[in-house]
């Protein structure tokens, strides 16, 4: 049976002349196992960075349809490269730009969303025997605009078309061979994780892994697109994402990620009123800021603590928007902390086996680490400590946990 | 009155980040002095060498779609760049590919011609108060593709865009001042025209003058269109190029052009038979092949010789096109010769006054220069001659014509 699938190649994939001629020989190679292949390909490298500084030299303002314009050439290059590579291999291939794939979506200029897609022009292409080669990252917006689609676009715009495409499956080629059950360069034991399911990854996504966009896995579960994240260096099988297989047990634990990228804020001595929280966190929703973790200490005296975390990034605008609040509140102050660190433990056996929390909890306390913030999902725990004590507790609960 | 003009600015004039503010300066204050701007831009200086230089790097083969795929990304750049640095300045400027100016071509990619303009998006800009500004050299061809129009893409842009909106007239900014009399590197007392005919800028563009390319002067004849040549680096008035003025009395010789850029191949001993110099030329042209002056000796026994010049880098094909003919008509043998280069005067007076052909050549005599073939239109009179002694022709014709 001939399967169709999707190729996606990260930016290290196509880095330069070499490596673009080893994709071209891959896909050559997976076309010649009897498959149809669809490639989706990130701009070369660091081409977007250098666009971004050159932008910076023109202009102290960045339109934002203006930098879509801009960095949308960066695929074009790394695509149309890619299909003159196939063809030296004798491949028919043809480049699609988000616009041709018929990658429709909304107006949100540099952190668009998909609203359809109209894949008439790729499915022709693959009747007629080529190799459609699609940029990822863009598309072209209801308004006629180019867009792009913002963090992770070229692994949304892959996992999209499969589904619109009804691919067998996704692969998604990057510089790592596949989810670890911990950052190897943290845990000398990590190993690669060969099978995990869709939820499982979304909280490894959400809580710190870099492998895989929150956005493309939520897709993919969503459409039950199954991925292939694998390396483009090694050609090695990778991590299958799939649907959990309810004949399997599932390991209680399966993979442990830390992010080192947020801060937290503390709103301080809050009067403990109904709404008081919505205030804060609307104000700070309306500056654009994604707020991961909420915690709110139980009230003393009529006065509460809120804190929360944020990209690092936002530290100012969040201090900004909170303070606003705070004077209208009656809050006492606000403070910012940026030596945090979050260390999550991510399992679907979590569900069926209670004594996770206090295995982790136990772990951190025998290594003499203080927990500061807790939050919970049905298939992860997450801890927030000192940034300095994170390495040290991954290393111990990947210990404790026998991954 | 509110006048509307396109200006077009070339690979050296956004040849880096300060280049792309200063343009963005100049077009700042033709709108402040009341005028509607519509901008083209070409790709950034080396650009579109680097591009192709890396496409050698991936493959041997180009395939002609994913070149014009390829190289359009540099007016992306460049076009996205200045919009940036024209919102810097407070200009409302806002960037169309060649697809979304509506420049519609034929199929045939790395040369496609513009077959229509439908520049609806483009009115709307400019009555919403916008600056657009185009991707030159591009369009989108009949079956959706995205073509390149050749060289001199981004004058024919230009030129077509101001038919199409009926622009009061065209600016060319490049890296010279203007057209000149001669090569300003060859004749120091060169200088510039103000003034010139269409028909006579035909005639320069076509014996070897690289200021303006010959169809987009072709282009701005058919329709009207009024250029002006001129520097984006000391921004002085330079050349009109315009319809002539019956009213005036025309200089006989305008402009000396020379052009050292092509070779010459000659047919030997060709039976003089109806239908040789056809079979021959049509060889070549099916070769694709563009042949410049084509001269016939007189018969002697039966035998000609057909001398033609063509492009030096198509020397290996037009030789094995002639050859491949040469056998079949029973030719002697075919031969070629790159040292040759070829002088030409060019003026719209020469129409009535007969001596300037004999000046021409006796001015070549007191040199010494030996004349290996001739051309002439009613305008201009070009002869083909030693390559090394080109400059010295030029020189002493400069002279000899009290340019």
């Amino acid at each position: 049976m001939v399967s169709l699938l999707v190729q996606k190649y990260g930016g290290t994939s196509v880095g330069d002349a070499d490596r673009i001629r080893a994709v071209a020989d891959h896909v050559a190679r997976t076309r010649r196992a009897g498959n149809s292949v669809v490639v989706v390909v990130s701009a070369m490298g660091k081409t977007t960075d250098d666009l971004i500084r050159l932008a910076h030299e023109v202009s102290g303002k960045l339109p934002p349809r203006e930098l879509d314009m801009l960095l949308t050439s960066g695929e074009r290059i790394s695509m149309s490269l890619l299909c003159m590579a196939l063809a030296d291999l004798g491949v028919p291939a043809v480049s699609f730009t988000g616009s041709q794939a018929g990658i429709i979506t909304d107006t949100d200029h540099t952190k668009a969303k998909i609203l359809e897609i109209k894949p008439e022009r790729l499915r022709k292409a693959i009747a007629d025997g080529y190799v459609p080669v699609v940029a990822g990252f863009q598309g072209m917006s209801t308004d006629r605009n180019i867009t792009t689609l913002g963090r992770g676009g070229s692994d949304t715009t892959a996992v999209a078309l499969s589904a619109a495409l009804s691919a067998d499956f996704c692969e998604i080629y990057t510089d790592v061979s596949g989810v670890f059950t911990a950052d190897p360069r943290v845990v000398t034991k990590a190993h690669k994780i060969p099978r995990i399911s869709f939820e499982e990854m979304l909280e490894l996504a959400a809580s710190g892994g870099r492998v895989l966009a929150l956005r493309s896995v939520e897709f993919a579960r969503n459409y039950m697109v199954p991925l292939h994240v694998r390396s483009s260096f090694t050609w090695e099988p990778g991590t299958w994402v799939t649907e959990e297989d309810p004949q399997m047990e599932q390991p209680v634990v399966s993979a442990i990620s830390h992010d080192t990228s947020e801060a937290k804020i503390t709103v301080r001595e809050v009067p403990d009123k109904p709404g008081v929280a919505a205030k804060i966190f609307l104000a700070v929703a309306d500056a654009g800021i994604n707020v991961d973790m909420i915690v709110q200490n139980t009230s003393v005296e009529g006065f509460t603590d809120i804190s929360f975390t944020v990209p690092r990034l936002d530290i100012a605008a969040s201090l900004a928007a909170a303070n606003r609040i705070a004077q209208e509140i009656e809050a006492k102050q606000v403070i910012s902390d940026d030596q945090i660190g979050r260390v999550s433990l991510v399992g679907a056996g979590m569900k069926s086996h209670p004594g996770v929390t206090a295995k982790m909890f136990s772990t951190l306390a025998n290594e003499g680490i203080n927990i500061e913030m807790i939050s919970t999902s049905a298939i992860r725990i997450s801890c927030v400590m000192r940034q300095d004590v994170v390495e040290r507790a991954v290393i111990a609960l990947h210990e404790a946990f026998e991954l």
